[in-house]
């Protein structure tokens, strides 16, 4: 049993929004759709069905958490929820606010269309709109 | 407020294999990759945080039971987990065992590959295989 760290390729996909009872809470650094995945802070976790109950009670209310906040910001059409983990073993949860008009439509997302990296100033925008809407503003 | 119906396309897609306290358990009619989907029995859900939070402890102790029965039967790479409904709207939860030589590995499943359903046999197998793994056998 070793200590949670972040995959290295999470980290650099991500930037940190917030850090919850459960998960690490991170913005996918891509502007084509708004993106947030949810690390469990515990070591040696691959499958969402490796969480305990009490733990898979936490994912839930964070993703609900999430999803809330995605919706009163973006009105999306669709909420997309994923644990995959195919390239990337530790466990990680897409939550993802979908749009009819959005590139990949009604596709999922992976792999759709090319990484878009947000600037820096709306990078720093979306986050700060994230933080707010978590804390029901 | 609308009773529960199961949505005619998961309906046309899936053999019915077991009727949980929450959810109908159903099996994708596509040999390709062992793939499930629980549908949780409630009227007027679409996203994952529809779920009350009773609903959606009970929805994480299923995903786990089927889990569980893959892992058991199939010993796969990886099970992806997903609640996606970008083309069916009701609420469903794909739990599908993945292989580092699936046809579609290390991607996403949906939309990879066409379709093949399964002969009658192996469907019928298949299913009598699940019941058991669901009951530990």
């Amino acid at each position: 049993m070793s200590a949670f760290e972040l995959h290295p390729q999470l980290a650099a996909d991500t930037v940190a929004v917030a850090t919850w009872p459960l998960c690490e809470v991170l913005l996918l650094n891509d502007a084509n759709f708004p993106w947030l995945v949810l690390v469990p802070a515990r070591p040696d976790l691959r499958d969402y069905h490796d969480l305990t109950a009490d733990d898979m009670a936490v994912a839930g209310a964070e993703i609900t958490r999430v999803s809330e906040a995605l919706v009163a910001l973006f009105a999306p059409t669709k909420i997309n929820v994923a644990a995959l983990g195919n390239m990337v073993p530790q466990l990680h949860i897409h939550v993802i606010a979908r749009f009819a008009d959005d590139p990949a439509w009604p596709n999922p997302i992976w792999g759709a269309v090319p990484t878009e990296p947000y600037g820096k100033e709306a990078l720093d925008e979306r986050v700060a709109a994230l933080r707010r809407a978590f804390d029901g503003g």
